[in-house]
């Protein structure tokens, strides 16, 4: 473990706040090949997925220059932190997060009008108010033919989406600049997916749920939750952002996660694009790339800057936002079911955390991995526990019960006043520090990239389960085929 | 002028971070109040109008409160100035301006169903995809009749407003955090329409304007201006939110300004109401109003903090927020030119800036009037000249043409060495100086009160020239009435 030269010598040919010739010429060169893409797209009749990849790639470009760029902005504006994991950690910039969310935000606001395009030459060829138009057309045709009106409900929902990310950016950046409290934390999604919820209730207001096979018997095929379907969506919007706001860190783990969860997402997505069209599911899916592309492209950006060894730090803003993502399109595309088996590892981390976050085991501070400045490896980090003050009896039995599980570690000792046991340590209750339970002490790379790799094992194995195995309990999967059994 | 005790003794029975028993009781019993009425909104068919005022005290409650209770974190956050035209000025929390556009944001998202209640109602009967409903209604009912339909145009044009309004509060606070550079400032407002811009092409692509009566026979009844439409509503965008930010300087002045406005425009769309409906131009004015009062609702919130002797700042966000609030009402509300005539003090504001703005003469960075701390009054403040440093010439004769038209105040001198006539100083151009020019050094909150009943004066002046003279150069004024010559 060498001590790092000064960080001019480390960051090879580039200054660490401007691009490198060679990072720029690449990013330009991107930046107007998506360009031509677009207005390629736009001469054309819309092609809205693949405007949305050249969008994708503009907004890759624009994030990571404007990262490298405003690092310094960040730290005089008092966005900056010290990493835990290093030897002498320089201060870097902090809540970089918020640059890829307001690049994504150009980005999905600049898209409005691809998905569309089709529907607007169709409806008005050219100019004038759609729905006088579509007035018109109803009168002329009195066949009962299907005639073409102008999608204004997706428009709604992809409009609905926006304004739930925008404003769980306002408030991440909220929480990143006044360090809001644990306790108000948890409610910041809650608060951002009001708009989503709005829109929906506007909007749709479906509210029933398919009821597997068997409890048909029981509940008949669908079952309508009513006002608890609300509940439902609202708990999934809470979930995600502040599960993936727990899984963290250590450098690089926020985002390689989100990234592997969307790529997998948009592999689900893209499953359904090529079943006959039109598919009821497809529109969904489609709509869930579109959301999908642009953020896969922002957060490949700011993993270039925040993998191991980190120049930035993500904040909190990233992870709310990455998880509002999510969110929005599980719920708005109708398949929030799937996420969670994409989400398996944090919901994994979040059970796995109640005992400290609900207090029945002290939680300090920061429960991320002890880096080891000797080894320059990091450790599962511990929670102490004095001789005075000792857990529950109940809660050291299954303290006693996790640890023969090799669910964690747990230090014993025999108490030389009493001769009873009692515990001296017992590491903290997150997936990265008994991962390094189990694995032994790891470099912060080699823990991210395994993590990383874990989830998208998990991941491919739930989306299985879901194509392959939800036929034994459902009528059909929606994805084309029907089960027979 | 006695200089003030200390803070605690002049904020009389409240301590300055709590809220006192009176103002906790009221803003309780005005809270509870409009909750009740919300709730009698719903079980009736939603009546849009009662909500929205509803709405508006409840935020207006929200807004009072958080203001002074989030005054010491904004501080520590670094949201903090001191007055400069105070003796010696406190430290005093900045960019309170956030909080209204936070609470504004959450009243205009809360509000979202009512609008839509009645055809919530009447499309679904309680639940399931309103298209499908309407489809179905469709291939029943063959004869043409003039089918129930949800109004998804006007629900996008409601979403595309508030994704503006996000847009502009994220990048006035992104100003506030960064400082940005003026040159860059200029086109906040500019990027923060172009969702706007985008729902309104995807939705509506009206962009035609009406021509007056003595052009007709040249250009027609109507003229399509096409592309250029959008460059002139890009134009109002930015122009609304800069205008405001620039007529700025002493406690309150922001504030009142905008909320005299906010009050004409209202008023402007309550004589809408009364005209028999449907009439075409009610839908926009209800839309108008909608937005317009829980904008007034925060407004007055702040203003009660941050009056004469202020004890908050409002921050870039507040103007930059309140003009786009402006400009999305005007824009999708389609009465832009109204909106101008009640803009006038800060359009001849930022006529009278021009100068400075483009350099001419040289701009120091605060251009608010100078505090005399002797006499406790504001004078206008000054540009220095000296011998070395004189205007171009044709400059000069320009300047001492203004103050030949009392537009400024010139002080002259003459050279020693050369006997000619040198300029000493010149009153910086700004309305608040010209006013103190005008009426003498003014105490700040007179200032501030006289430069409120002049926009008020202007502006309803302005209204009377929209509805009273505009007959004499369109055909019809749109409310109601039909000219007659």
């Amino acid at each position: 473990m060498a001590p790092s030269t000064s960080s001019h010598a480390s960051s090879s040919s580039s200054s660490p706040t401007s691009l490198s010739r060679t990072e720029t010429l690449s990013l330009a060169s991107l930046s107007a090949a998506s360009l031509a893409i677009l207005l390629n797209a736009l001469r054309g009749d819309g092609e809205p997925l693949i405007a949305s990849l050249a969008l994708s790639l503009a907004a890759f470009s624009l994030c990571y220059a404007m990262i490298r760029w405003l690092g310094p902005t960040f730290i005089k504006a008092g966005f900056r932190g010290r990493d835990l994991g290093k030897v002498n950690g320089a201060e870097l910039p902090e809540c970089m997060g918020a640059v890829c969310a307001a690049v994504y935000l150009i980005a999905v606001i600049v898209f409005i009008p691809f998905p569309f395009y089709k529907d607007i030459v169709a409806a008005t060829s050219g100019g004038g108010n759609r729905d006088v138009v579509v007035e018109m057309e109803r009168y002329a045709n009195q066949g009962g033919r299907f005639l073409h009106r102008f999608p204004h409900n997706k428009l709604a929902s992809y409009l609905g989406a926006i304004i739930s990310l925008q404003t769980i950016a306002l408030l991440g950046i909220g929480d990143d600049l006044f360090d809001i409290r644990w306790r108000h934390k948890w409610w910041i999604p809650g608060i951002a997916s009001i708009p989503l919820l709005v829109v929906y209730f506007v909007d749709f207001d479906v509210t029933s749920i398919v009821i597997p096979l068997p409890l048909q018997p029981l509940l008949g095929e669908l079952f309508d939750l009513g006002p608890l379907y609300y509940a439902y969506m609202a708990c999934v919007a809470m979930f995600c952002p502040q599960s993936i706001n727990m899984l963290a860190g250590i450098n690089g783990i926020e985002v390689s996660q989100c990234l592997v969860v969307s790529l997998l997402i948009a592999f689900n997505d893209c499953l359904y694009l090529f079943t006959p069209y039109p598919h009821p599911a497809t529109d969904s899916h489609l709509f869930s790339l579109y959301l999908l592309l642009p953020w896969i492209g922002v957060s490949c950006a700011l993993l270039c800057h925040n993998w191991y060894p980190a120049r930035v730090f993500v904040g909190d803003t990233y992870c709310y936002f990455s998880g509002m993502v999510f969110a929005v399109v599980g719920i708005l595309g109708h398949f929030s079911k799937t996420l969670g088996l994409l989400l398996v590892p944090q919901l994994f981390n979040f059970l796995y955390s109640t005992p400290q976050i609900f207090g029945l085991i002290p939680c300090p501070r920061h429960r991320l991995p002890k880096f080891n400045a000797r080894t320059g490896l990091l450790e599962p980090s511990v929670t102490p526990w004095t001789p005075d003050r000792q857990p529950h009896p109940l809660v050291a039995r299954a303290l006693l019960l996790l640890h023969r599980m090799r669910l964690l570690r747990a230090t014993t000792a025999v108490d030389p006043d009493k001769g009873t046991t009692i515990f001296v340590e017992t590491t903290n209750l997150t997936l990265l520090n008994l991962w390094l339970v189990w694995r032994g002490p790891l470099k912060e790379n080699r823990l991210a990239w395994e993590v990383t790799l874990l989830q998208l094992a998990v991941g491919l194995f739930g989306l299985f389960v879901r194509h392959k195995l939800a036929l034994l309990v459902f009528k059909e999967d929606n994805w084309g085929s029907t089960g027979q059994h």
